[in-house]
């Protein structure tokens, strides 16, 4: 399974990198630290300050610019990483993707930082040239709905045959609360052309950004919400609820309220256009009020909350659950709704798929517990194989490679107890490591 | 432990398969994905419709009657099966009780639906001749409160020697928002000969009901709730809940509070007549309102909600908790319960025993996780050995022998370390894979 | 690791076992029986009263005397405890500490009893031996805010080396509607010197206890909550509800308000004073009123509940969770929480580390499913090692014993395969067995 192509159906790899043929990644402190909050809230945990590691703040307040100091404080405390997902990718990378013997300390530091940084100014460790020598097919990138996707046509338009496809995500202009909302939904009359004044306007704008995505090649979108309620609201309530927002007056209630609405519309326009519908659900986004408001968000500070979804999305499948074009992948931050909820509505619903284990359950026995909880309910062909959901990109194979493994290991334990034959083994583990993911993006064109 | 007899405490085997000397299972497509929502509800979720399954409709709008086609779609898609209980039953099943020694695929479908079809022609096939083959020694079923149970006295009164066991469940007349509930109840005064106008002769036309089960050789009642919530309400209260209930008039809330002491009420009634009492917890039934309406209840779209024990059970344990004949089996869809609240409650008190894995969870890695999570706080011997829970009877020796396999497995690694030693080890797989069963069931006798 | 000396840091052996040179267990049933809730609460489950196992009543009602009766049952039915973690403790506590090498039956109780009785009548089996027999380097107690510590105080005057340290635990005057709080805040005022009367009184007298726990030694305070809701009132709202309960005329929704502002009153003071700051969450005491009423707390009747860590804690974390002088550890009995939420706020903030697997989930499985589901978010630097958190003395080396085989365990499948090198493994199984507990606790003077 090793030598398949990559299918990366959801990630956030930023397009800038592949629109550009001379993109470079900067410093191995630029690669590996400063952007992977992964690294940094673990170095956190143990007491580093981010600004000594190298992490703007958002009022330009200065921040350790020296990368090779950076650098060795993450050497100094690689032991942090020891038996961790970031521990296992990390590794792999240096030794696969940089050719790096050594083991990362204290006193290795420098000296591997020379040899990365010399790999980055080949032109063998470009964006594109790594995205041929990874074999990847395709990657989808995480676009915000008020963006033009310029990188994505620039790459359509050049003679590069890289496959990088938008997915359309609206969060911004769909989080009432969110401190820039009415900026977003400004930006977003600008962009649609069309005046966002009321709940009507508003919904028009978003179906128009869609259409711009599924003409740019998208074949997804992406929500992220704390919770999965459903619910619907009239088209007075939801306006109701709209002007307060705009007016900067509405309540955590309204907001839960108009949410509930959004996902319900999300479905609707899915089942019109056939963009499969993505819905990740829990978490709890800048729980630390300290760090969200010195460094802004995707610090570190996203922890998972109880989930629900068999009450919750009742609504919602009641309405949509049997539509022939209606596609939902749902992912989860709570594993006691794998086995529970999540795998019995996948394998009953002809609309519904699981996702793979998400964010902290990418992980070695994440994975293991992934596939224990899920595949006997749901059945393999109601998940959908594997998403990296980094922005990492020179950790792509190393993801997709743990992916593969756990896969391949656990297939043969069900050889071994006789549950299933090697020829089935065999042609679950392609489904598992690259069909799947193809058919449920629809990325099979 | 192979060869120990099969106790079957729990499942839904239709009695008048034994009453009838020369009942027959019917076609291949009749016995194995018509009634069987395991199977119909995993070929659904790939977007085949249940008519063309030949599913019934309520309505009677014809459904697919050629039974071999169904067959043909089921074989094409039996590898949606892969690794699933389903799959390893049937696989079992096929070989053990048919025969059949090809793989299933589309090639070999109907030769495969030959061999059933004249094995199922055969005497030895009949149900009889396979209860005494499955050496069965009790299969006990499940009866509405309302059933006269004609077909268990008939087999009391024949010559053959099987123990099919009646137990009784009267969710039929406990659930005041079911769609039938009036006329339920108007068929307990009829069967009870009680005149059922309010919450007093309602009560006591049930334990009429639990009398008559009782005589008939019934050791044991059943009862189905979506919460185990629990609370005492007074007879004024149950009573004008009792009778806007008959009025069609009844709010969510009032069912909750109405079940919330019926469950105290069943709870009481054990205690006095000494039936075994099984409380089977979290199953939000008929989730998909297409699919109720155009076919009813049990077609695979029950999916499980979390649950909660510990207070819910409290006003319950704390009035019969410590009561000398009361014995309560609990069944759970929620396994984070396990270890947090069931395993507790079973190690403590005398009344409480936990049931065996059940419905998703009756599978390879849900015994395993049982095992893990359950006895360590429980003890194997605050548990109940296995229930089949199927209606499906030729699949009875699969399942079994599953739970046997991983009864016999868990306990080998328990004394590679050195936990048990040997002698231990047998004395527990005979417990859990037959004793238990017969004890906590009361069937010894 | 099974030579590294042992470091106890929370748990609740008596210390008057080593204030006084001559301290003795008294019989075997004393030691092994009657203090034992893990031990009675599973003869209980299986129908055995309290009474008959010499349990004290309340009241005074009599109770079985002949300890060599209660003896008897204990290995009559010693069976009962295959496969669970008393019966792992025990086996080897029998084994190590008192030579037994027959197996504990019917036949050979009285045997036992003898060999058992004879050990402890000899000097080496007095607590201060058995103490340096088992290489214990520092051993936590447990003490109320209303005790003088007399006992640590006679043992830091003593000629003895022996480090027994006291833990700070004032819930007998949080828990506003425990049955004796009013005589707990009397008792309150008069080991203070404080007269305790409103709010602000009450948090003066709780100050100066933490600084009196201090002084003698204390490193950490202890809480144990039923819910980790953490929410700021007033200080008028504070002194209202004090008020209400001096007069006995708290509620419960009053009592959750208080408990949750406490909390956070305790995070003050922990940041203030360095003492770290111990909260266990989510058992539900005393769950059987007869019990509670016969016999007390502390009888098997904890029953834990599902808790909720990422919205309760925020409040908390969101003032004091980037304090450089604050240290939380937090406890759970709802698993569900490792990996969702307990291991990803461990695994980010400084201020908060996870401890050890506890109660029921001190266990074979429950040790390995804390190492796969928290490990690989938190990294092994955010947790703090074992504690055996047990007032049986006896089985303390047992009890570490285990958790120690179980990581080098599961380090060892990690060098397997390829995650970390062996010179990793021996660098976390020391921290894991030793430094991390010290460290955590302050214990390192």
């Amino acid at each position: 399974m090793k030598d398949l192509p990559i299918v990366s159906p959801h990630g956030h790899v930023d397009p800038a990198l592949f629109s550009d043929p001379d993109a470079s990644f900067g410093t191995p402190t630029e690669l590996l630290i400063i952007p992977d909050h992964y690294v940094f809230r673990m170095l956190y945990s143990q007491g580093f300050p981010l600004e000594n590691l190298g992490v703007p703040t958002r009022d330009g307040t200065p921040v350790e610019k020296d990368h090779r100091k950076i650098w060795q404080i993450f050497a100094d405390n690689f032991y942090l990483f020891r038996g961790t997902p970031s521990g296992i990718w990390l590794q792999q990378e240096l030794v696969e993707v940089f050719g790096i013997t050594e083991k990362l300390t204290s006193g290795t530091a420098q000296g591997i930082y020379d040899q990365i940084e010399e790999c980055l100014q080949k032109p063998e460790y470009e964006p594109r040239a790594l995205y041929d020598r990874f074999n990847i097919e395709t990657l989808c990138t995480t676009d915000q709905v008020t963006q033009d996707l310029d990188h994505h046509l620039a790459i359509q338009e050049s003679d590069w045959n890289g496959k990088i496809v938008p997915t359309y995500r609206a969060d911004s202009v769909f989080n009432l609360m969110g401190e820039n909302w009415v900026d977003e939904i400004k930006a977003l009359s600008e962009i649609s052309g069309i005046d966002v004044v009321d709940y009507s306007s508003y919904i028009q704008a978003i179906e128009q950004r869609r259409s711009y995505f599924k003409a740019a090649g998208a074949t997804a979108t992406d929500m992220g919400v704390t919770s999965a309620f459903t619910h619907v609201s009239t088209e007075a309530q939801l306006n109701s609820i709209f002007q307060r927002a705009l007016q900067g007056a509405v309540t955590p209630k309204e907001t839960k309220f108009f949410t509930a609405h959004l996902i319900m519309e999300n479905a609707r326009m899915s089942a019109e256009d056939g963009l499969v519908m993505q819905l990740h659900v829990g978490s709890n986004r800048n729980h630390n009020d300290f760090i969200f408001n010195r460094f802004g968000p995707d610090k570190g500070f996203d922890i998972p909350e109880q989930s629900e979804f068999t009450k919750n999305l009742q609504p919602l499948l009641n309405q949509f659950g049997n539509h022939p074009n209606f596609n939902l992948i749902i992912f989860t931050l709570d594993e006691s709704t794998y086995a529970r909820e999540l795998a019995p509505l996948a394998g009953v619903y002809p609309t519904v798929k699981l996702g793979p284990p998400w964010w902290f359950f990418d992980s070695f026995n994440g994975i293991e517990r992934y596939f224990k909880l899920v595949m006997e309910t749901a059945g393999i062909y109601n998940t959908v194989g594997f998403n990296d959901d980094t922005r990492a990109f020179p950790s792509i194979p190393a993801r997709h490679d743990l992916w593969r493994r756990l896969t391949v290991n656990w297939l043969s334990g069900l050889v071994v107890r006789q549950i299933i034959d090697e020829e089935d083994a065999y042609s679950m583990a392609k489904s598992m490591c690259y069909d799947l993911a193809k058919q449920a993006y629809r990325l099979e064109n």
